[in-house]
């Protein structure tokens, strides 16, 4: 290896070990950290990301990447070395527009916009979260402004999370999908709804926390890598390839939620833990964007932890665990239950057929708070209004309303569409999967979930952020991100539910 | 304030900034951190304190230290500022002597050198944990060598945990403690021993953990600014002025110990709770020495928590809580158990009595192992020897001997000899306190700290680093750190309970 190469690459150790520092930080405040702590660790990650972006964009870097561009060029371009360059390239210009004191700004303001919206969603009180949202959107507007022009401002944001995506693709792919999910919609409306009410009852938390863990396990969740935590809004953050953490919740009113937000969680961790080992504290580690990442937590939630085999498999357990509420329940019962097509309020409780009218909610939402032509003040209204229109309900509150998401007060504008990309890539895959393993189905109803594992580590986890998104779902279905396969898996799914 | 002061302290924010960050680091290690993340967290510490490091010793801040020691000449010396120069002065040199490399080699050796350790004590088996306690005393000689030549090459290593203090004035002190307490040792091994055998039962633990923070509340601990968790060795670490945790451990031999290490540690976590907040994020934060730390946590564990009046308090709700165990146990047969003297081979489990005996044996190695007269791998051989001299006890088995401590595999040797100089201050301070407030017993009866509390906040805790640790101790009590008040203490405890 170039003594240049070797240098680069030890420099880049420290950005990803105050990177790993930095998302610790983050961890501890949403699982454990007391609440006196928080102005804190507003200044401690304000310190560190300042530190981090200081080191990522040094001149020592900048020079060292120029220089090994050139000694680079015309290498295998789908060499380790090549993708690195390519990849710290990306992150440094981005890094480099974006001044030390804004970035240490930004985190300043979001730190506190997160305990600001805690305490408005346990009061459900928009007024309280509303002015940390204001100079939240301010600084989405500020950072767009250190980039060149691009097609629509929101491109800017949307970048940050899905490398070579632009707003003008995203809203291609949603107006292709929307007609579509309404048509289903309408015709699951018209149908007789399946019973769910057996999911509602009151459910002990310590067993519903530990069976979580024991589908968590079967799926190939490696405890000595990993732990289960609580936090208000569950997610999955990484200190290194081999400790990558889950958080979960317990919903009094929706329990069986817990093991639908664990399957989905260690979706999101099995891709981080299958990275190649070499790409250990370099850019190279963790996933490539948020719309593959979610395809993996959504395809392990629902294209597994939704079928039929998978509770052939599980539903005996289940009985036995809470026989007061299912014992007589049958699988056929429960499995239409889980599936229950039904408008609701919740985004992340939503069911595969009305969770993308969510996401295109947010999406113009987003949009507007960035063009200036939606005021923060006036979101809980236009939020009502969308969910009426696209789903026909109302909130009857913030914290079910516009409140319900942690996204915003982190800073992440441009982050939601990803999500409904997810669902969209899981199906991709998952034609592809069946195609190359023909007895899943079977395996499931044993348990095993070793093949999936297998293939998608040796197609998707191993190669990290190596591959840009488009162009590893590309390599491994042969297409783009394509709404057509997830309209296919809907349409067949809720055909047999609802009977249409 | 002058500009070139502001500037002087935001510079010092981030590096307390950085501290705190670090100690977040070894909470996670040491509480939840699954297994698989060791290495990475070692490359993270490394980073870190790297990082911290160079920002102290930046010519930025030697520069403004240097400038602002003149502007300050002739100021009032007591003045929180002169205080804030005089405190960084001391950590500068301290760290502008210490290559950056180093420092994070020492990372690196004592994050590994603790994995080994959590190992070997588990196996019970020292050749684990050898080889990297050789690399440390090897790196604490290093440490040595960037110094002046001192008295005693040991005399560096004290001085990293209380400032000014000399190993020949440790070993003055032990030589004038020693006898005194061999004698009462004596007396006491000829009267008959007290039963205690009531709390070596079997006790529900999570009763016991529930009990323990009833006291910690009682005593003062804000949990708003604080959390209790569980961990191999029981700590007090903090990220702030407003983040001070504190952590316990239960051993199924002896249960109630659980109680002690709980009020031990919330003795720490008040002394940093209780510092000025106009120090936050400041090198006035904190505690200024671990002796003066540790007379705060014993203060609160045997003062106060072995005491007559506060069991008179307590006791009741302790028996309604364990009625099989003690329900027929008396007050007074209780409190002597509580106190029971006997040479024992774990010395956070050690009574009050025989406990200095066992910082005299590792002050001892230490310096041993420093001078290089006592080699590592001759430590469990040497510990036999010695624990049998001191005490008349052999252990059975690494575990209970020489792999009973975490502190060597941190690196901080140098630091042992602190709590028995803790225990001779508390003693110091509490015959001060009770002529200041007479009726403390009373108050003790009846559940009451808030005296106390205020008392120790006033006179020790809010000053912080402000004044060095003798200093403190002088201003306070009236004279230097003496082992007197202690010997009188330990001769009126043991004389009432055994009868001298």
């Amino acid at each position: 290896m170039s003594e240049k190469l070797e240098q680069f690459k030890t420099l880049l150790t420290e950005v990803a070990d105050l990177n790993a520092v930095q998302a610790l930080l983050g961890w501890d405040q949403q699982t454990y950290m007391p609440q006196g702590g928080g102005e804190a660790r507003g200044n401690q990650l304000a310190t560190i990301s300042k530190t981090a972006h200081q080191k990522l964009t040094s001149d020592e870097i900048g020079k060292l990447l120029g220089d090994l561009e050139k000694e680079f060029e015309g290498a295998d371009p789908d060499s380790d070395e090549a993708r690195l360059l390519d990849v710290t390239r990306y992150d440094y210009d981005q890094a480099t527009r974006v001044p030390s004191d804004f970035v240490a700004e930004f985190a300043v303001v979001t730190s506190k916009a997160f305990e600001a919206w805690v305490e408005a969603r346990g009061k459900s009180d928009f007024s309280i979260f509303q002015p940390h949202l204001e100079k939240v959107v301010e600084l989405s507007q500020r950072y767009v402004s250190f980039f060149p022009p691009a097609d629509h401002p929101y491109d800017v944001l949307l970048d940050q999370f899905e490398r070579g995506m632009k707003t003008a693709d995203v809203k291609a792919i949603f107006d292709a999908l929307r007609p579509q999910q309404v048509e289903l919609l309408k015709a699951i409306a018209e149908k007789p709804q399946v019973d769910d009410s057996f999911l509602h009852m009151e459910y002990d938390e310590k067993k519903m926390w530990d069976f979580s863990e024991v589908i968590a396990t079967k799926f190939g969740y490696d405890w000595e890598r990993g732990r289960q935590d609580k936090s208000a809004h569950p997610f999955t953050t990484n200190f290194s390839i081999n400790d990558v953490r889950i958080t979960t919740r317990f919903e009094d009113d929706s329990p069986t939620n817990m093991l639908f937000s664990t399957m989905h969680e260690t979706g999101h961790a099995l891709y981080e833990l299958g990275c190649n080992q070499a790409y250990e504290r370099s850019p190279l580690a963790g996933g490539t964007s948020l719309a593959v990442h979610e395809s993996q937590s959504r395809m392990w939630e629902n294209l597994v932890g939704r079928s039929q085999p998978f509770w052939e498999h599980f539903y005996p357990e289940f009985q036995r665990l809470f026989p007061a509420q299912v014992g007589n329940v049958d699988l056929s019962t429960f499995y239409k239950g889980i599936n229950k097509v039904e408008p609701s309020l919740v985004r992340v409780n939503a069911d595969e057929a009305t969770y993308n009218m969510h996401i295109m909610l947010r999406l113009e939402l987003e949009i507007g708070m960035v063009e200036g032509t939606i005021k923060v003040k006036d979101l809980p209204e236009i939020w009502s209004a969308k969910m009426d229109e696209y789903l026909g309900i109302v909130p009857p509150n913030d914290a079910k309303g516009v409140l319900q998401d942690v996204h915003w007060s982190g800073g992440t504008l441009g982050y939601f569409s990803t999500y409904a990309l997810g669902n969209l890539i899981s199906a991709q895959l998952w034609e592809k999967i069946t195609a190359d393993i023909p007895d899943l189905d079977e395996q499931f109803r044993k348990g095993e979930f070793g093949a999936l594992l297998t293939w998608l580590r040796e197609k998707v986890h191993v190669y990290g952020r190596k591959y840009a998104p488009q162009e590893l779902v590309q390599r491994v279905t042969g297409s783009k991100i394509d709404s057509a396969p997830y309209v296919r898996y809907l349409q067949q799914k809720y055909s047999d539910i609802y009977g249409l």
